[in-house]
């Protein structure tokens, strides 16, 4: 918020419903800290814990108060602030690390460092919204006992996470950054931007430079990009309201722009975010640190008509400068649907580390959407999966990722942090929707090999009709080459395209693969019997993620093709598999060797079979028909897929023919032609 | 609809928009009819199959054609139904009884006969409203060759199901009576009012005297409810557009009124009706039947503006004189929140045969709701599940009821009707929240034990602190008794009232008690160590249901007094139990002995316990606090229910003391006073 809007932003507030309300909320949360008791606990418990939750609400008391002091000038928000961080400032000297310290950099108020962080970025715009209103001897009590220790800490102690190109490094940047030009410190700006020997080898400048692929992807995943890009976000902000001369915005071919929009780029057309990597599922594009960076997109970089669409299901605004031109716009009807496009996002800092591949088929209200991850490692957050791929359908998962195994803030569980089978499950590659080659995960589980090598982008095209991502893996397994294809494939009697996948391993020795597909529904209909074990149920395997899931089932097909149905969310998927050989069809489910309940649960569908040379799973995806459960009546149960059959004419080039609705169709698949991988007849 | 508000209907639709888009919807599903072929295929398969959607389909096309025909007087709408019904007419008469005929009794154009009546109360409908657009010799056939051969087929080949007091004979009998009056048949008219015999022993008056309780309650449960009430509700608007002297509105003591009323109050705020008995989970009463009976119920008994509420949730209003007045009175701001009471609804034609428990705390936003099913068995769909409870809470389920095993409509799945594991697990005791003895289901699953008996309703109180049930069920297994208290307690410092229950069994024997909580959620803490089973899965037992349950885990607690904490929709429950003994809790899942995967996901902790004399199981459920995955915060949870203890008088007289948030709280329960069962100190 700056001076000169705070009249332009009272104003807004009488006149734009998405500010008046986002306003209000902020302005009850205000309240209720007036009307509770000053906490400030010694800092004692983990995450989650009472102290914990105490500081966090601390930190967001501080900025909502400082914001409804600017917008009513009512001295008592002011003083709250005043008061609050008097009360810091009489204890932060004395606190040691923080008790609950654990593997990560220990903060003093928080368990790790992060927090604290986040802590003070929040509370030094409380501070700065309420300066003025503050008697120059409670600044300078503040400033002496609680700011200039706090930028002592970050800038010294922990000046291995200021200087660690990395999410924590961020937070700690814009920390320090933030507070160096509220309180005029240039020489902690200069930290800030160039690293805490301020030589520019580390710093918000090499971060921008590094973490960040020229698409804007972040090496981490979508999860931790959206909660870097907070304060990526705000230093940039704050940078460009105190430094404009360095234009900010413009850094890098506009980075941040690109940043942002992969960011959005990065969620299904629910809002929820892919969840690879280590990630909590239940993030949306509605949470806080996007509906900021959604704002300042919007008003401080370029105002695109999409990000108004986001504004408006995120049913927020930051009461704020950039929170006033968005909601203003809406008003005035600017807003058009969020242009989700397919692509692939390289990765990489020079763009060279493979990429995060979409394919989006069909409107924002009911979108098709196919996620092939074939991106670098992405430091210690994440898993081993190359080749992974997701199905969005309908609003909900189809073929979905894991995610992390952790139950955030719920203390409970493991203090509310990464739970073991974080590593034991989430991560191994039997997790995810790809080969797993001899039951051992890629690189061996091993993050240092894993982060030297990335998968190789090898295609792509995106016509109306045909769209498809094809990616190469050769590391993840010594003597094995991987390679998926993924389409999304109009075929004129479908209803839907076609999600084509053909999944190839090329070894001279042979291997036993398996290939996992972990599903949302139910399955219903299958070309070969079901026959799920009745007596009892034992782990799938012992070791690399096997241990943790019970095979419900274990199923030798008889012939090369077949199909399993599924119907999720009142719609039918049906996969036809067709394979050289009869394929194994194993049934999974999430929970052995799960003492303690710490694994979600999860269904899988898996085929494994033996291979030698270059061994070819093929799936194709049909997405038919409907129930609707209020009337009662069902739409195309059946798929309309049938007799499908495999012509080869070499390993890499091979047809594949079905009958669509008695209509016969071909697929020519041809993984050398580089501009023309499928063609459907 | 009637020929005087047609003009007034056409004014609506311009005017109302509820009205406007329900119209519109029936538009769009009339012109797509006019689009396709007419199909009258042969009758051929069962549920879901193509003939029978198709059949379906054309019902629902007769109908609204024959609606946008009244609205736009367009000649097309009604040729379609001419041509269509001279297609019918053509053929109808060759088709024999049903092919895909099952143990329902067959019609001629689905595999059970209650389709076929479905059909022809929609279809009857249709012709009604281009009755006068029709040629004289167009009539005569379909009169001739459709629809008195169908009468005929209800009233002779169908007799049994004609004078049989079950949903599928108001079927039955509400295609017949709209059918005689629509043809002037008044034989037939009195055969629907009077059954086969015109006798007034069987017929529509007899149904309306049996199938509901005095409160409106219908003996198969809410699901059933629900899909009675169409014909009920139909037959008795068309009784009264030609008999308006019958006054069938007021009958029986505004019987419909009621009975109506009940249908939405067996729902939960969410609009799910609660899933007791044979029921499909997903549905809600934005259901047709529904929407025409809150419609009817609204313009033609009594303008309560809840029901109005209703109908905006349905989004959706009947193109008829009925709608046209609901969306009007909404247009006109008329409504208001629909209004969810405490209550029993008595079972039973005279209301002595039990009932239907419900206690509601809080507004419709976020309502605590208990559900008490001391009712009869309500006949062949019924579960053995005396004294079987169900908790709802921030708009989903908590302690929930499994339904129906059924994929309805789902052809390849039993062809989509009830499934094999309806009988052996869906209806078994262990399947609900109620105790199970010698892991014997109740009345050892025979139907007809079970029928000659219902449970007794032994307490009611609502006051807004204290709100309870209570009933008693003593034949469920011989020589035992059993009574459950259950009821919403506002304890002072607890954000949201405790919900108490007190399950008593009591025999001169020892038996071994289980007494089952089906929950949603996640389970992230206990007072004891939880060890999951995990090499393997075994089931937890070899019949009653027992066989279809995998045993997670199996606990023996130390103590007498414990806690299990569940996480769902970001909320936490807390249950406390103590008992005379150290407890066995067993955590168990559904899916052994299930080869076909009939089964749906669902876990339960099962409180075990032997017991002689009087057994006690004592839980107090806590709800409380809250997860924000997008700001990351937790509040309250930890629960605040410390230091549980029992003080007994007698089994019949003792006091629950806890501290709640360090303040001792006595919670006084003396189940021998009628009128303050539960004292909260």
């Amino acid at each position: 918020m700056t001076k000169e809007k705070v009249s332009a932003i009272q104003q807004g507030i009488r006149q734009y419903p998405l500010l008046s309300a986002s306003y209000q909320e902020v302005l009850i949360q205000a309240d209720a800290a007036l009307a509770a008791p000053i906490n400030v606990p010694v800092p004692k418990d983990g995450g989650g814990g009472v102290t914990h939750e105490q500081h966090k609400k601390n930190y967001a008391n501080i900025f909502n108060c400082g914001i409804v002091y600017q917008i009513t000038k009512d001295i008592r928000y002011a003083n709250y602030i005043r008061d609050i961080l008097l009360n810091y400032a009489s204890q932060y000297e004395k606190w040691p690390l923080h008790p609950a310290k654990k593997e990560q950099e220990p903060g003093r108020i928080f368990w790790q460092n992060l927090n604290d962080f986040v802590w003070q970025v929040y509370t030094i715009q409380g501070y700065d919204m309420v300066y003025d209103a503050l008697a120059v001897k409670d600044r300078q009590q503040i400033e002496t006992h609680l700011f200039k220790p706090i930028l002592h800490f970050f800038t010294v102690d922990c000046k291995k996470t200021l200087d660690w190109i990395h999410n924590h490094g961020t937070w700690c940047l814009a920390a320090v950054g933030m507070t160096g030009y509220v309180l005029n410190q240039p020489e902690y700006v200069q930290m800030a931007l160039k690293g805490s020997k301020k030589d520019g080898k580390t710093g918000y400048m090499v971060q921008l430079n590094e973490l960040f692929s020229p698409d804007g992807y972040y090496a981490e995943g979508p999860y931790y990009q959206r909660y870097a890009m907070l304060p990526f976000i705000i230093l940039a902000k704050t940078i460009n309201n105190y430094q404009p001369e360095l234009k900010i915005f413009d850094y890098r071919n506009k980075i941040l722009s690109k940043a942002m929009n992969t960011t959005l780029q990065t969620t299904y057309t629910n809002g929820f975010f892919f969840p690879i990597n280590d990630a909590i599922k239940d993030k949306s594009f509605k949470s806080p640190e996007i509906v900021l960076g959604v704002n300042i997109a919007y008003a401080d970089i370029a105002p695109e008509p999409g990000l108004l669409d986001v504004a408006q299901r995120q049913q927020r605004v930051t009461v704020s400068d950039a929170g006033l031109e968005v909601s203003k716009a809406i008003s005035e009807g600017k807003s058009q649907p969020f242009d989700y496009i397919s692509t692939w996002f390289t990765d990489g800092a020079k763009g060279d580390q493979g990429g995060l591949g979409i394919l989006r088929h069909g409107d924002n209200k009911d979108q098709q959407c196919v996620v092939l991850k074939a991106a670098s490692q992405g430091m210690g957050h994440g898993h081993f999966d190359r080749l992974n791929m997701l199905y969005y359908d309908n609003n909900v998962e189809m073929f979905f990722d894991y995610g992390a195994s952790r139950f955030i803030n719920i203390e409970s569980k493991g203090g509310g942090g990464y739970l073991k089978e974080n590593n034991t499950w989430a991560k191994q590659t039997i997790a995810h929707n790809t080969i797993v080659a001899d039951r051992t995960s890629h690189f061996k589980g091993k993050l240092k090999d894993a982060e030297l090598t990335a998968p190789k982008i090898s295609g792509f095209k995106n016509t109306p009709t045909i769209k498809y991502l094809y990616a190469k893996e050769d590391k993840a397994y010594t003597g094995i080459g991987l390679s998926r294809l993924v389409g999304l494939v109009s075929v004129p009697e479908l209803d839907k395209p076609l999600l084509v996948d053909v999944f190839q391993a090329q070894s001279n020795k042979e291997h036993h693969y398996d290939l996992p597909f972990w599903y949302k529904g139910h399955i219903v209909a299958a070309s070969f019997p079901i026959t799920a074990n009745t007596a009892e149920l034992r782990p799938f395997g012992t070791d690399n993620g096997y241990q943790h899931i019970w095979n419900v089932a274990a199923m030798q097909t008889k012939e090369n093709t077949g199909f399993v149905s599924i119907l999720n969310n009142y719609r039918f998927y049906t996969t036809y598999f067709i394979h050289d050989t009869p394929l194994k069809i194993n049934l999974v489910r999430t929970g052995a060797n799960d003492p303690y309940l710490n694994l979600t649960e999860a269904n899988g569908f898996i085929q494994s079979a033996k291979g030698k040379g270059v061994t070819t799973f093929v799936n194709l995806t049909e997405t038919h028909g409907n129930v609707s459960p209020g009337n009662e009546t069902v739409v195309n149960a059946k798929p309309s897929v049938t007799h499908l059959q495999i012509q080869k004419k070499s390993d890499r080039k091979f047809s594949l023919i079905f009958l669509a609705r008695e209509t016969q169709r071909r697929l020519d698949i041809d993984l050398d032609d580089n501009d023309n991988i499928i063609k459907i007849q």
